[in-house]
């Protein structure tokens, strides 16, 4: 068994921290969401749990609150899923590397993910677990559009192909703006997570396909690799221009953060992860001669969101607290 | 000998820093300052320079700006001694607890600084070479009228007593700015030091007396002690407000504060005075588990100062120079 792909220390030697495939399947014997109704989805998510008998099941009605919003921070589900008002269910793999989110928008959500930029490895698992369920189980598919979904957009191959970037000097500079509509005619979306529309914490983004239809899975990867190698560069060249002319000002930056995480005692989510951003980057071009922590840098900005602190507490907390918890957690990291 | 006020730990137990006594005299024999030339001011030094022979004597024209930045530094001269035009000269005791500037706007300005709140020590020791002096020259003194000086706003007994207080919690308040008229209307002003008008770096503000006309020393220092009480019981309530509903925030900005300056590779003088503000906070209420630095907070805030850095490197430094070696020497205290 593999670790898990959030512990990986590939995710601090890149900007590409994450690699994500997600696929849309429905089931060809139940009606599409929008039409099914309680007693058919917990039958659904029933008889999946028994068709993929290697993975945990969960039933997303008896997971509490936080041990919800830990599999949101690990992007293992969505906040719609958590919303969602039928019987859900959460399939997933021991090392949380695949899962599977049953009565999210479509019957079926199959995830993959890894460290580092490994999208083909992820596609690779994804595709594995899609075709052990279609063993089982027949999918809603037309022999023209593909693979049929409850949203147009998703029909086809089902596919959206993403990475977590890290790209904290291109976010500073004028071009990142003016980037967007550029890949948008590709078809691709850069966003922010944890955060709204392109609002970013700790310079981290999303690069995603958004639609899937009329093109092949190789395609859409391509047409992602591409726009990503673009934005990349960008950020290389904004990162050369800093560390060229103003590496002192940057390394000033890094040890600053480094000396707030070492010694606040409340902090927000927000500031922590920019800081930590700051200290993934002292790490990354050698701009801080302090001990690696054992962690991730990435992993720890996963565990600095509520979930997680929660989850650690093993209680809940309101923002105040979570706020004195974070600050404690990352003492300990920092110290 | 005793040691240098500004070194003394009486600097870091109580908000009052340190008093000052400023007595102001000029000579019968020699015109003021308005009508003296300079060959008479330079004789008027060196008759100075030789009357009071257990002092260190130098002449402003020969100190180097550094030098002189660094005696401004330390409040032992005026920006308007700097500036002077006609020929200067500085009189200092070894542990330059008392001075005498020479041609600043009188012909003598005699200092005497003590740590802490010891106004009467100062006054004392201020008296005793006031009367040294007077045993060897004639002063210029009208029977009615008292000292006469340059300026008569100094016409009387030319004193200026002074306490340097630290008021990091009553600046942040509303009541602060309105204190002012009220003080002002006892003839007493509160005013940043290394600022302009009421603009403060690291909390310390200069509280002092603005006439001397008319009123005995006594009356003047005890009007003076009578308002820095008033402006002090301000002080404890604002702190006992902040400590009592707000101490975990206000050990939160100490501890942050600490990490900058542990950590920083480049700090303007008036960050890291406000930083070390929070950090003598830690220290006098408890708020910062971490061991006294060997030097009082007080004497790094006049330590981190350009005169005091460019003496500490040797060399002159441009404002960049500065910020870097200012963050070298706070780091190598509060490592």
């Amino acid at each position: 068994m593999s670790s898990p792909w959030f512990t990986s220390e590939k995710t601090d030697i890149n900007p590409i921290l994450s690699s994500r495939i997600r696929l849309a399947r429905n089931l060809r014997k139940y009606p599409f969401q929008q039409k099914l109704n309680a007693p058919n989805a917990a039958y659904m998510v029933q008889e999946m749990q028994e068709a993929i008998s290697i993975f945990h099941k969960l039933d997303m009605q008896n997971l509490s609150e936080a041990e919800q919003k830990v599999f949101l921070e690990k992007h293992i589900i969505s906040p719609e899923f958590i919303r969602g008002l039928l019987p859900r269910g959460l399939l997933i793999s021991d090392d949380q590397n695949l899962s599977v989110m049953l009565n999210e928008a479509d019957h079926i959500r199959i995830q993959s993910m890894q460290a580092g930029d490994a999208l083909s490895d992820a596609l690779t698992a994804a595709n594995r677990l899609d075709d052990l369920i279609e063993e089982r189980m027949e999918y809603a598919f037309h022999h023209e559009y593909g693979y049929l979904t409850a949203c147009p957009t998703n029909t086809g191959t089902g596919l959206r192909a993403s990475y977590m970037i890290h790209l904290p000097f291109l976010e500073r500079t004028d071009q990142f703006k003016s980037l967007l509509p550029i890949i948008s005619k590709f078809g691709i979306t850069l966003r922010g997570i944890y955060g709204e529309g392109t609002e970013s914490m700790g310079g981290i983004y999303q690069i995603s396909n958004q639609t899937t239809m009329g093109k092949t899975e190789e395609e859409i990867i391509q047409v992602l690799q591409n726009m990503t190698i673009k934005v990349m560069e960008h950020e290389a060249q904004a990162r050369d221009k800093m560390l060229g002319t103003h590496r002192a000002d940057q390394e000033n930056m890094v040890y600053r953060a480094y000396g707030v995480l070492a010694y606040s005692r409340k902090i927000t989510a927000k500031e922590a992860m920019d800081l930590l951003s700051e200290v993934r980057l002292g790490y990354l071009y050698g701009l801080l001669d302090k001990p690696k922590p054992v962690k991730q840098i990435y992993q720890i900005m996963m565990e600095i969101q509520p979930g997680h602190l929660q989850r650690i507490a093993g209680r809940e907390m309101d923002e105040l607290d979570r706020d004195y918890a974070r600050a404690e957690y990352l003492r300990e990291i920092f110290k």
